[in-house]
């Protein structure tokens, strides 16, 4: 391909319209959307509307008048359409971690008897450590199983409380099969909860039409509602009067302006908020979320794939000797929204050098060189400029730098 | 009395000068930033600089090159010096009700074999629910017992595993004496984790001189950080190597950018932090610090305590027989930073009258009127202004009206 297809195919982008709605910094390709979203324009006024005028002049009623009790279940509402939920079955709260502790040990009390939550080895880090945290709490009455993806399906039996895979793997970009994984979950009589922090956004996930459970996702990677944004979490309509999370704080109380000293659940998926909403972040998150509701979600998922096709294949032309080797899926039907490659000694050195360059991925231990195509913001021609930068910075070997080599506290 | 004296009382008032430094609606007298703290002047600027300049343009570099990876122990590091902790014992986090239970786990753990955590009935209910959810969790292994508060000391035995108190009660404003219930637990092997919601920023507390173990605490009042801001935890240092909460997020892990399968809790109070900090909340919350670091602790609380003394004797002097009977310690050195009076049938009525003419105080169930003395940006004539309104309304009846009488979703 050359450039000049490139900046054909963006010509005829349906999606192009939507750059100018986002903060993209003068020199800088940005292939890291999957980890923190861009900024959107809409996003600074909007937050800063809320600090002023709600907080400033409203104080304590801004609950009431400007809806800040409600933005849990109204944002929640809006994530539903990006992940085939109902709107009432998914609520903005707290972080992924939290909110996969509170859904995994609901799901062990669902089956009570089964002994065993599978996951697998490599899965995001955090996921592992709240399930072994779950684990270790219980005194070992659950315990978690990891097995290599390929194999879980037929890991499934009559003692799995519940099977917890991320939706698309954040080092590799594999999906799993959501509707497989599930039915055989159910097969089995065990639980199916998804985490989908590298898919919401970027795929057409329908957590109803493959039968899930439960699920977790993250709000500041595609849905850009900036760092450490709030979370978000699904139940499952036919799972939410009998669910039952540790968590229970006054905000999932059934009456919590009453202040009673027994908790008792709300219905439905508000039993799954806990402590005060963050509306600071929670504003950030739906004014992101309102931008990326207004395009075609199916739009977003098909041009993600072209854009690491387009990737994998300028890389694989252009570095071909340097060592580096696909990760990823070459299929963009099993990817999510990013592309890996692995190099063995140096991929750290040269994501520093490219970022040095303006061209911003990251790196991911041990040898993972990541990058992100984030649809709503990323032309074909970043793309493509981004693989020839690498494949200059290879050829050079412009990475091989001790400054280059440094690791820093977040990498 | 009169007007005049509390005017006298603000030109000599060494903390005049902050108030200018607060966003305060005009027509409005703010009894609330016990619930609310109200809006720093500089939180706005700093906010849209953290969005349009660190988000905006360093996107995900901003971790490293804004320092939003150490944002939870820094912060922490300043609330430390309102608490009397160590700067390394006190870490910015999550919700209070999610701190809550991170450390109740950790202190059961820390207590094998003891089976009770001891409360006192009304306390803040999410403070209750969290202790039922760790308990129902835990299968009944740790049981939470409630004793009225001044039998909490004699109630403590060898199978209390912690006692676990809001320090400033957020109902009667009534404080506890720190230093004797956590030596009360200590004498019989207990350890004693305070809730400090209601008293940071307005009251010096010393958590290390009164060897307290643990303590949680909210973001969103006293210390000005915006609705639902992050909360903080303190472990005291002797606990840090051994306590474990079930809680375990990547955050907390000793390497988290080394992305290993086994969680390994990280040195110090670190190993308490869970999900990816929420960095627009927390930037709001250290602006709204470092004003209030630049004033006196010691003035605060003995303004608070005055504006309170002031409060009580107008209101009491003028409503006579209105029903209304006082709730708080009439001394100010036994209360927090808010005094409360009991209504039998009209206190929520009453609280709505005074709102709708612009003295903002609140209601809690069932019968209380609720006012806080933030003493950063109230005056002694804003206070004596507010008695005045209320002797106003209860005289005339003016909250008998069905307008008042509706109840709200957050009241």
């Amino acid at each position: 391909m050359t450039r000049d297809d490139a900046l054909a195919l963006d010509a005829a982008d349906p999606l192009s319209g939507f750059r100018e709605r986002f903060v993209l910094p003068d020199g800088v390709l940005y292939l890291d959307g999957n980890s923190l979203g861009a900024l959107p324009k809409a996003v600074a006024a909007r937050l800063d509307a809320v600090v002023r005028a709600e907080w400033g002049e409203s104080l304590i009623r801004g609950w009431n008048d400007h809806g800040w009790i409600e933005a849990p279940a109204r944002i929640g509402a809006k994530i539903a359409r990006l992940i085939g939920a109902e709107p009432h079955e998914v609520a903005a709260a707290d972080s992924t971690s939290i909110n996969l502790f509170k859904l995994a040990a609901g799901a062990a009390a669902l089956r009570p008897g089964r002994t065993t939550i599978l996951s697998e080895p490599g899965n995001f880090p955090t996921d592992l450590y709240m399930l072994q945290g779950l684990e270790r709490f219980l005194d070992g009455r659950v315990q978690v199983k990891t097995v290599p993806a390929d194999e879980i399906a037929a890991a499934i039996d009559e003692d799995t409380a519940a099977v917890v895979l991320t939706h698309v793997h954040y080092k590799s970009g594999r999906r799993h099969d959501m509707a497989a994984i599930t039915a055989a979950a159910h097969a089995k009589g065990a639980l199916a909860l998804w985490d989908l922090s590298h898919s919401t956004g970027v795929l057409k996930v329908d957590l109803n039409g493959c039968g899930a459970d439960l699920a977790v996702g993250c709000g500041y990677k595609y849905l850009n509602g900036g760092p450490g944004a709030p979370a978000f979490l699904f139940v499952a309509e036919r799972h939410q009067a009998a669910i039952q999370t540790p968590l229970t704080g006054w905000m999932g109380h059934a009456e919590p302006f009453v202040f009673d000293d027994l908790y008792r659940p709300a219905p439905g998926v508000r039993r799954q908020l806990c402590g005060t909403p963050p509306i600071l972040g929670l504003a950030a998150l739906e004014c992101a979320l309102e931008v990326l509701l207004e395009a075609d979600l199916g739009a977003i998922e098909a041009k993600a794939a072209a854009l690491g096709d387009l990737f994998i294949a300028e890389v694989e032309a252009r570095c071909g000797d340097a060592g580096l080797a696909l990760v990823s899926p070459r299929d963009g039907r099993a990817r999510g929204g990013h592309v890996s490659f692995a190099h063995p000694d140096d991929g750290y050195a040269m994501v520093q050098a490219l970022i040095a360059e303006g061209v911003i991925g990251d790196f991911r231990a041990p040898d993972v060189l990541r990058f992100g195509f984030s649809p709503l913001y990323l032309r074909y021609v970043d793309v493509w400029d981004s693989a020839h930068k690498l494949a200059e910075i290879v050829a050079a070997r412009r990475w091989d730098q001790p400054e280059f080599k440094r690791r820093a506290s977040v990498t």
